[in-house]
């Protein structure tokens, strides 16, 4: 593609995730327009054909679609803040983590500056921006999102709209995400177990694999329970997961990893068990995490 | 595949795992016995063509290759007490979740009574007992595993010899177990979410999907971070989890959904920061989740 009929773009924040963001375009032939509040950061895409904007205000102003990556919503309300006139009539597009209740209030920040918003997250590290399978939503005004589109799908190829209200993608980031550092944490308890064996930690990569595998095809099950409310047909038990819990602190002691962190979980097994749901799927976990519930 | 050159296996134990092991025996053609402390949990098996005996020690005595599927091992060793002198000889596998310590007891107790001993773990649901890329392994004495191979093949195309030490089975199960109670119920929380906001649980399930492909594309790069503790070339450092860690607050007020189980997680993530850990990748966690480490 040359650069001739590619829609301009301006990157605003070149930390790991904006410069995989500004990369993506330079080289998908996008004229690309970047800035960071530590400038120096622009060099490496300077050097791949980017223009480098000393202001925020010109970096605005130079295309018609403005992805922002910095770390907060408020970090980029306030890093906006010189750039607001610019705004007017911009298709602004963020791409952070925050609540939905952050994300609502740039949205009606940015459109009271005369913007066009919609708000998104990559759903995948920075080394997979770009890739066709690689998944980023977005929320918000839906006729930002079609005008886009294709500019959009260069960060990567399952690029979807989830609904008009601009803070649905913040809900299914933190909804989805909430499985990251827990899943994490697991693997790393798990290495350090092993390495106390005098074993690597790369011998259970494979294990590890195949078992995400499995959880993964079993979310469709769990979805349908959760959304039935129906958790008697019990494929693994919170009982199950209950007479497991016990051994966790036998763990702790033979392999000295601390396993603290997974109290407050056999806690909430404890308490479904206790609400009744001792022979109900693992899935019943979910009405004892609703607060005010009535279990 | 006609019975006649097959093993025969005894199944002990007729819950929802061992009956699905039972099941996949009789299915293959193996003479298959089956023994259940709760005789009426034999029936179906017993209407598949399987033989159900009244006493333990005949379903011990009945085939070369015995295979104990109970909650625990103090069960397993309980349960086969009436039967420990038609032990001798036969070939005792344990597929139960158990500590590494368990299995070394039971290891002892085993050979003990002239058994051979083989203690392995169903690395996947019931459901998925028989298909090709089920996982199982097993540790303990090779010369079982290598000679009833084929017959325990029938329960998973994966199937894996992990050593001679009969605990590294539980001890890998432990490990890569850990992610499974922690990575669900970040899935139940974020399907609560979405409830609160009138959506669908099942509406998340495509993203929560990719995102596990996407935590297991990273395992590799993280064992190879905690195998060398080199940790500074971080893809996702502690302190993005950091940033991350304050919107929970924010998901629990907005979708009424309990999030304090994360607490001692986001306390990791702080600890780490503080131990200079800030800018390093999220696996320089595993340091912190060593007990007395110099950290
Ligand atoms: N990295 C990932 O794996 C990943 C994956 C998915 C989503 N994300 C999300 O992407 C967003 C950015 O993450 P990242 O990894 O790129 O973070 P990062 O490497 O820490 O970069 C943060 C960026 O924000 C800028 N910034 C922060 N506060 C600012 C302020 N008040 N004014 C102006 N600029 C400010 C920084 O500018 P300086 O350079 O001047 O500090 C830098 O450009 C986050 O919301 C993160 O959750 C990241
Ligand atoms: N289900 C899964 O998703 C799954 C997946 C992987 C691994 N596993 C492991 O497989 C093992 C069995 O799980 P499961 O799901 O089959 O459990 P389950 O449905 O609760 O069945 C437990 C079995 O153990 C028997 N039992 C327990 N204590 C006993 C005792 N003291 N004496 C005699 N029999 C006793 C029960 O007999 P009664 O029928 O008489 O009560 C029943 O046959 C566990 O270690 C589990 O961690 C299960």
């Amino acid at each position: 593609m040359t650069g001739k009929n590619a829609t301009p773009v301006t990157v605003i924040g070149l930390g790991s995730m904006g410069r995989a963001l500004a990369e993506a375009f330079t080289k998908a032939g996008h004229p690309t327009t970047v800035w960071n509040r530590t400038a120096a950061k622009a060099a490496p895409l300077t050097a791949m054909g980017a223009e480098h904007a000393e202001a925020i205000e010109d970096a605005v102003a130079a295309s018609p679609l403005v992805i922002t990556c910095l770390t907060t919503f408020d970090d980029t309300r306030l890093a906006l803040r010189p750039a607001v006139a610019s705004l007017r009539g911009q298709a602004l597009v963020t791409l952070n983590s925050g609540s939905p209740a952050d994300a609502r209030e740039t949205a009606a920040w940015a459109i009271g500056h005369g913007a066009r918003f919609l708000a998104g997250a990559v759903k995948n590290v920075p080394s997979a921006v770009g890739a066709p399978d690689t998944l980023l939503y977005y929320s918000g005004d839906k006729t930002v999102f079609e005008e886009f589109e294709t500019t959009l799908k260069v960060l990567g190829g399952d690029t979807v709209h989830l609904g008009d209200e601009s803070d649905l993608a913040a809900l299914y980031e933190m909804a989805v995400g909430a499985m990251l550092l827990p899943a994490l944490v697991g693997f790393f308890q798990g290495a350090a177990a092993v390495q106390a064996r005098g074993l690597e930690a790369a011998s259970m990569v494979r294990f590890a694999g195949k078992w995400l595998d499995m959880i993964k095809s079993l979310l469709p099950m769990y979805a349908k329970e959760i959304d039935s409310g129906d958790y008697t047909d019990a494929a693994s038990s919170v009982n199950l997961f209950l007479a497991g819990a016990a051994h966790d602190a036998d763990l702790a002691t033979e392999t000295n990893v601390d396993t603290t962190w997974l109290a407050p979980l056999h806690d909430l097994v404890r308490r479904a068990a206790e609400a009744g749901h001792g022979d109900h799927s693992i899935s019943a976990l979910t009405e004892v995490l609703r607060l005010n519930s009535s279990i």
